[in-house]
This record gives C-alpha cells, structure tokens and sequence, in this order.
C-alpha cells in the first residue's frame, strides 16, 4: 500500500511515520511506500529509508497533482500551530482550511476514496456565555473554538466528514490532547511551558511556570498519541460510529501533578528548577482551555490514557537518550 | 446607514428588504440605501424604490470590490439552497463556503466593522451514530449535518464567529426553521412539500403529500422569520449572548396538523385536494431533519413561534393578495 502523512516530519508525524515503517504494515496491507510531505525536511533516519519519499514544500503546492499517486491512504496532520494562526489570520486559513480543501479534492480527484486520518484538537472546545465548557470536555460536548485554530480545525472536521459522506474519502478525525513532552527549545504557544517544565529541568536548565500550579489540562504522551492516529487508521466505520470526530485520551493532570512525577521520576533538586513567575496573557489564555477530558469512543477502540505522568517523563527520557 | 442585503431578491429576502423600507431605519439609525445583491432581479416594489441599488450578479464576482461601499450593516441571505447542493457538490462549496468568506473578506477590508446577521438553517442538525437527534432539537443541540448544504451553513458558522472574534466584523448567526407557505411553483427540494400541500390546494388544484401525515417538523412563517432577522440584528452582543449560532422560533408541526389548519381556514373540499402518494426517496430524507426545535436564546431576545398553523396559511392568503 502506498501511504501519505502530511506534516510527516513533524514531532508526531516523524514518530507516527517511523513506527508504521517499524511494523511494516497498516491495516493488515503491507506498506511499499511513504511519502512524507512537509515544509521541513524529516530526521535521515526517515529519509534514508528506501520506502520514504520526502517531499519537501507547502502541502497546498504539492495537491495540485496529488491525485495521481492514488494513495491508498493519507494521515493528515501538516498544520500551523495555534500561535501562528493567532498572529497571521490568513496564514491560519491558508494552512489549515484551504490546504486541506485542496488535499481532500486532489483525493476526491483521485476517484480510489482513499482513508484519512485527520488530527484535530481539543482547542475545538472552549467557553461561550451560551455554552459554559464543563470542567471535563467529552465526545458529547459542544465545540465552540475561542482560537482561529480551533474554528479551523473544527470547520476541517466538518469538512471531512461531508467528503465522507459522499464517499470521495473513508475519513475520520481524531482530537488530539496536548503532546508532552516535546523536545526541542520552548516555542511562542501558550502551551510551551507544559513541555518545558519537564524538559529544561531534566537537561538541568531552569525553567519559567506562568501559570498557577492548580492549573489542569488534557495530555497525553507522543507514543500513544501516535497509537491512537494508527488505531482510528484501522477502525471500521461501524466501530468508529458515523463520521463525527472522537477525543483521544487524555491524562488530565495538574501543573502540580506534573511537577510532582518530576520529582519522583528524577528528584527534588531537578524539581526545583522550576520558577512560578505569573504571567496574567498566558494565564488568561490557558483559563479558555478545557481542563481536562474524556474519550468515551477511542475507549471503544481499545485505547488508553497514559497510566500516570511519571510514565511521559520516562518516555521523553528514553526518547532523547535514542536521539543522542 | 447603508445596508447590504444578499440575495435579497429571494423569498425572505425581498421580503425583508420590503419591511426595512418601509420602516425606513434599523436599529435606530436611518436607512439611506439598501443595495441589492442577487443572482436575479428583486420585484419591482423594490427595484424601484430610490433608496435601492440592485447588483444583479453571482455575489463571488462582487466580492472584489465590495470593501468600497463600506456597509454599516449586512445580511446575508444569499445560498444555494439544499437540493443544489447535493446535485452539485462544488457548487455548493462556491456558492455557501467560498462566497460567504469573500464576503467577510471584503467587510474585514472595508475596517469599519460592521454588523453582519447570517441565515444559517435548521440543516444543521442530524443524526449520527455517536450523537442521536433529540425529537426536539435547541441551541445546546450538537450539530452534525447530513447535506452539504448543512455543513457548509456550519462551517460558515463559525467562519463568522471567528471573524467576530478577531473584530473585523460584528457577525450573529441565526438558524432559519422551514418558512412556509413558500409561494410560486413546487421546485426541487425535499421540502418542497410542506408548502405544497396548503399552497396548491388554496389554488384549486391537487397536491402531493409524499411522507405520512404524523411527520412533524419545525416551521415558521415569512414575516416572524424577518422579525428573526431583524431582531438579531439589532440585540446587544450581550443580549445575544457570545457568538454561537441561535435557533429561531418555530412551530412543530405535523403533517396532519397541517392540513387540520387548511380545513379550519378554507374548508374540507380544500383539504380532500391532498392526496397522500407515499415517496420512499423523500421520506428518507425527511425522516433525518429535526422534528421540532426550540429557541430559548430567540425567546430571551422577545421573539416568538407562529400561534398556530392557521395563522400562516391566513399570512399565505394575504400575501397573495397583495401580489395580485
């Protein structure tokens, strides 16, 4: 089979990619060839394996003859991140709403309905004065984004799910919880710290909490993350149930839970490298942000949250030591 | 102030502009000109109005340079409607999504903000399988479209409300209910019927019903919709609470009830006109739209259902009276 991931050189788009190689199959079909498409290029232990092929530019670029590979199925998670969208509106829609337009018509073009995974996110959720968020946002809850990528993503399910309907594409779109920990230097999100309060301590850094430790958000690790993308890949349509889009699960812990691990993952003095300096923009920012979620449907599927954050931490150490 | 109606040459929307002229200002500033915009020429009555400038043209191509007029205020009626848009996948997305963003596009341009209220549907309700239709559908009802047409109307939805957000405009979305009696000829869509069954009838002449008469399903009458969208208009952001689409009034309706309204208002021998022809095709369609909706946000703004069935034949009858 000849597979598509969008935004493949990514944190979760090389993991997922390098995992589906490992296995060498999808779906019970076994894999020949892998086309990574992403503005960056991807890790050469991606791009040195003989069934990849890198396409390195926009996405929306390449769909103009897209539809002549005829994949046979497509993980679609190239995207401008939420800061982004923020900054640059039309960026936003550029990235997100019309470059998977155009993807989903060069699929549609290609006649074959191919499947596709969307990754969406759990910023479809936030507060309304119509529609207070509860506390623990589930597959039940009404979306209602309070970011351009939230609305983005959102109209890209719907979107989807239409193409689905009229049987251009098999899709389905999987909400993701925030990935952590994520490696690299912090970046502008809002959400950075949630990385940075484990990474920067472990490589013995300081590191900036701005919000209070009592805060509490849906997480989840890259591993099952990408587990959750390949068993939505692989679910039938009657045990997805219809086309609306599903949570992945989420470990909902506190900035106290997190820092808590931290120490019994790698002791106190390490824990003690992380500074409460309230900062009142993020904090704001963060306060729209659901608190944490369920995943009724994806529990259907047999997936599962992280047991506990000690079991993240463990994995990003594991994951940098296989880096360095 | 200058107002922009599109597809105000329609059904509601010519009767909407007929109403603002006659009362001569919105939200109390005085209306100096109403342009026009449609695919086709508004009546006469409106046409010649010196207050009226008609654009009579495909409202995409007038989206270039629309910034210019800088509206105070805009509804925006104009769609292709249901039927179209499961024929015609692409016209549907031109027609609903591509347009209405030029249209926002060209208001953000403009920088003055202006207020726009946008004519979303009750199509945007449907069963899946994860998330069943209550019988009786309101604005905490997840939405989950089973036409394009209603997921275009969805998607532009929250376009709106993320341009709102961002201040480039002053956006309101507002879900229309079946308006019936619809006059002129049976056309193509599925509910065609509903006004079918009462206007064909009161024309001496036989009507099809293709659904049984314990088919509900929630209606509401020309003039009460344009006081929707009027009232919509001009509520306070706070009054209309957030940005998330609103339901309008309507009156649940069965089939049988109906048709007890047309005997009550114009006889027995009125009603025998309608003969029950059981359609697999329609009714199947039908048998996915809500059966009911309430409007508990419309209802806090002052706006209210028909009182009953009779009422709406009995503004049927008069409004064609008026027209001949």
């Amino acid at each position: 089979m000849k597979l598509l991931i969008t935004g493949g050189a990514g944190f979760v788009g090389s993991r997922l990619a390098m995992r589906l190689l490992a296995e060498g199959e999808l779906y019970g079909q076994k894999i020949d060839k892998l086309v990574i498409s992403d503005q960056f290029d991807p890790p050469t232990s991606l791009s040195s394996n003989p069934k990849v092929e890198c396409r390195t530019s926009p996405l929306l670029s390449q769909c103009e003859v897209l539809h002549e590979d005829r994949f046979d199925g497509v993980f679609h998670l190239a995207s401008a991140v939420s800061g982004e969208c923020e900054d640059d509106f039309d960026l936003g829609l550029r990235s997100n709403l019309d470059t998977t337009r155009a993807l989903l018509d060069a699929l549609r073009r290609a006649g074959n309905s191919p499947r596709l995974v969307f990754s969406s996110s759990v910023a479809v959720y936030g507060p309304d004065p119509a529609h207070p968020m509860p506390d623990t946002v589930s597959d039940q809850t009404l979306p209602m984004p309070q970011t351009s990528y939230g609305t983005q993503k959102l109209m890209c399910e719907h979107l989807i799910a239409d193409y689905t309907r009229k049987g251009f594409i098999d899709g389905r779109s999987a909400r993701l919880m925030t990935v952590t920990v994520r490696p690299g230097k912090p970046n502008g999100a809002a959400s950075s710290f949630f990385s940075g309060i484990i990474r920067e301590p472990l490589n013995a850094e300081v590191a900036i909490c701005p919000v209070k430790d009592n805060v509490a958000h849906p997480v989840s690790s890259p591993s099952l993350t990408v587990q959750g993308l390949k068993t939505v890949y692989e679910a039938s349509r009657e045990d997805f149930l219809g086309r609306s889009a599903i949570n992945l699960p989420a470990l909902n812990v506190t900035v106290k839970q997190m820092l808590d691990a931290l120490e019994n993952v790698a002791g106190k003095s390490v824990r003690e490298l992380v500074k409460f300096e309230f900062n009142e923009r993020i904090a704001a920012i963060v306060s729209n942000w659901p608190k944490g979620a369920s995943a009724q449907r994806a529990a259907r599927l047999g997936l599962h949250s992280p047991k506990n954050f000690e079991s993240i931490i463990e994995e990003f150490i594991a994951d940098q030591k296989g880096v360095g």
